[in-house]
């Protein structure tokens, strides 16, 4: 029962062996917050969610740290050259820089919260960790991997040959070139800002040995997931667009300062729409916001975990209704699970029971297998089917069934949340207004109009219309 | 249309000027994230909560900060010398001390979400201004107003006149007495603590000029109000038992380093339990969690605006059951009139539109004075009352009824979030049921029992099952 994953250090599927006995420490690269998050942002926070919920079934003391990107992100292109994007935001709409990260904060987590993605057990923010980001830049000068360049400090790249060893890139094959260098700044065009003195204006700052200023993006992560996951601690998480140059920066500044960084990198790969990655660089996205005006947030989440985590995912009309019939498949067996369970006393059927222990070996030899949720899925159709058998023949006990999907269905894939759009409520009324339709074409048949109206009096009464037309009667709510 | 507040630095009705023209930056004193909430905890929230959308519909632009305590609150009686909430229950559970205090930030949250109290536009934590809070006790030691003794760092009462102004308290019947203190600490009973060692074991810790160690807690509230509200900045809020000593702490060590802090100091009245104030020291706490288990949390909040924000309000079973009624009436005569809108074409009535117009107009003075929410419920109640009457007079244009209840009840006083426990689904449900029973018992009075007999099966298929009992037929829903 082990469970085995791709380690995109090794390039290899390896068992999963936790730094400490009962212990999973996990690190998942968060949102930068100055802005909308998109279907391909959800697609990561989806994936490691399930993997995360994965070990804790598998009975290990899980810390979960995301962070959140609340200052710093000034990258383009991984040149340091960019643009602020929460400060140039907060500029714009005149308010304080920390107002818009806030703002996107609760944005983001009220989402993932609708996409059943747990929360954080850590959440540390960038912002909130300067002094042991200013720690970590102090020790790096001292090892003579940084230096000072009118007051913003740089990692020196070719002080340290391990880096390129995560995404397999040779330091020498990176661009040397000097020519855009800005004169008194980076010595070396793969060097990275540890450290960014802050130009006049520039809001968010704070005083360091350097002079006022503010840490580079990569190097919250390493002082965070040190912080808080301790050296040598088991996975690190990410897009697989973080790999170069984010990870590989996260992984210098850390093993660089003399501590072991993460033994499992895990990469989820990105979300497609026509073949070309969702990204806000491409314009190509559609925002959770706009997704969720128009559909369930399961459908989202089922879409993604039809997916093995590390293979493109596409999102298209024809990928979201395949995604709705699947989810409406698996829902109408649960809900028809619940109903027997409630309308017949608890039987035995040891044949039954069997299928039972062997769906649920199925699913789990899946997950184990690098969070094959595709594979678990399938196995929990296959189940489904069987138990349509079963929900006929009411000799069955059905509570390992009901449980299997409590445990599997809900716990780990996280497809059934509480109160989330599981519309039985209005499948209710729906079915109950199905009576009553029938009930007034009965009237109507045998000529008692006046019965046939009072029933559409009582709706009307009840905030419900219904019309007449060719192919029936169809009712609808007022708005 | 001047707004006024009582201010406790006067003990007086002061008209509010805001510092700077159109804006209004408002700091609240928030949770301490190591425990669960209690309903004293949640009436302050609502009732700034309140005054904070009063400010913004009045057309200031708001920034509204509340803290998060995150380390440092070891206060027992004022003394520093308590216990660490968040560190002894981290030891307690084998876990980090952030876990506990993210585990219990977002329990917060969501449960003020629940209260469809607004999110802070910046939610601050006490652990994330490490650096901003040293400068300060940087700041206050140049001064000669602190001193720092093995390690940790005090601040100097005797030497600060201003201390027990806002409270009213004369510095000198303060305790003064050295009995207790334990040598080479504080020098004074009265000083308190700006900056901790950290103990051996000790986790939240971090590097300072004085050693490891972490800041006291009053300090958070001085630097992170300073850092996003600016110097005299228009409003802090907090609960009536924080007047002493943190507010007046936080007033020390801020005007103390030379900036000018709050100029309208707003306390909060207590909640209390048969007379007797609710605290999680007392015992006599009901926590969120609980109440919402078996309560609707408008049902809360109806119960807090009811009461003005300055005196006690007293939770019982008589004042729950009179909230009820009361936010039912409300919700009914809403309900009404949506319907009325959708069912009836605009029209126009000058007399009646008159009556919104001063029903309005009552309302904002209300809150114009202090917030007076009582007073504005009552407008809100007297309009409801008239408006029966245009009701059922369907002449009326009832489009600005409409919009005054969206405007103020839930806009102001936040009564009716979207999504909330409106009872509208059910009652669609219930009426349509009343319907099809209708229906049920005229067939069988014409003895068409198959009729009858198909509307209980069909029911039996929505998970509906009927009763026939003595006082007619009931239904629910099967669990």
């Amino acid at each position: 029962m082990a469970i085995r994953v791709f380690n995109t250090l090794s390039r290899e599927i390896e068992e999963f062996v936790p730094a400490r006995q009962g212990f999973a420490g996990m690190y998942l690269c968060g949102p930068t917050v100055y802005g909308e998050a998109h279907l391909g942002n959800a697609r990561t926070a989806v994936a490691f969610d399930v993997a995360r919920r994965w070990l804790v079934y598998r009975g290990l003391q899980v810390r979960f740290v995301s962070n959140v990107t609340d200052v710093g992100h000034i990258t383009d292109g991984g040149l340091d050259e960019g643009r602020d994007r929460i400060g140039e935001r907060a500029a714009r709409e005149r308010v304080e820089p920390m107002e818009i990260a806030d703002r996107f904060f609760w944005k983001y987590f009220d989402e993932m919260a609708k996409l059943n993605v747990l929360r954080p057990d850590i959440a540390p923010r960038a912002s909130g960790h300067i002094v042991e980001q200013i720690a970590l830049v102090e020790e790096l000068l001292g090892r003579g991997l940084a230096y000072e360049a009118e007051g913003s400090v740089y990692f020196r790249v070719a002080a340290w040959p391990g880096y390129g060893s995560l995404s397999r890139q040779a330091i020498d094959d990176l661009s040397v070139g000097t020519r855009a260098l800005v004169a008194g700044q980076k010595h070396d065009r793969r060097d990275f800002a540890l450290w960014k003195r802050a130009e006049p204006g520039h809001v968010q700052r704070w005083t360091s040995p350097w002079g006022e200023g503010f840490p580079g993006w990569h190097l919250e992560c390493s002082a965070m997931a040190l912080k808080y996951l301790g050296e040598g601690f088991d996975i690190h998480a990410g897009g697989l667009d973080l790999a170069f140059p984010h990870h590989e920066a996260e992984i210098a500044q850390a093993e660089g300062a003399g501590r072991r960084f993460a033994r499992y990198w895990l990469h989820g790969n990105m979300l497609t729409v026509n073949g070309e990655k969702m990204s806000r660089s491409k314009g190509n996205f559609t925002t959770l916001a706009a997704f969720f005006a128009e559909h369930d947030p399961m459908l989202l989440r089922f879409l993604f975990v039809q997916s093995h985590y590390r293979s493109l995912a596409e999102i298209s009309a024809d990928t979201l209704a395949a995604a709705r019939a699947g989810l409406e498949r698996l829902r109408t067996t649960r809900r028809a699970l619940a109903d027997r369970i409630v309308a017949a006393p608890p039987g035995r059927d040891e044949g039954f029971d069997a299928r039972t222990v062997a769906a649920r070996a199925a699913f789990d030899d899946a997950m184990d297998d690098d969070f094959d949720t595709p594979r678990a899925l399938a196995s929990l159709f296959t189940y489904a089917r069987e138990l349509n058998g079963a929900l006929a023949a009411p000799r069955d006990s059905l509570e390992p069934a009901a449980r299997l999907f409590d445990d599997v269905g809900e716990g780990i894939l996280g497809l059934f949340p509480e109160g989330a759009t599981d519309v039985r409520a209005p499948d209710r009324l729906g079915a109950v207004m199905a009576l009553l339709i029938d009930a007034r074409a009965g009237y109507r048949k045998s000529r008692d109009f006046e019965r046939a109206d009072a029933l559409r009096r009582g709706l009307a009464a009840a905030g419900i219309e219904i019309e007449d037309g060719r192919d029936g009667t169809s009712w609808r709510v007022r708005p």
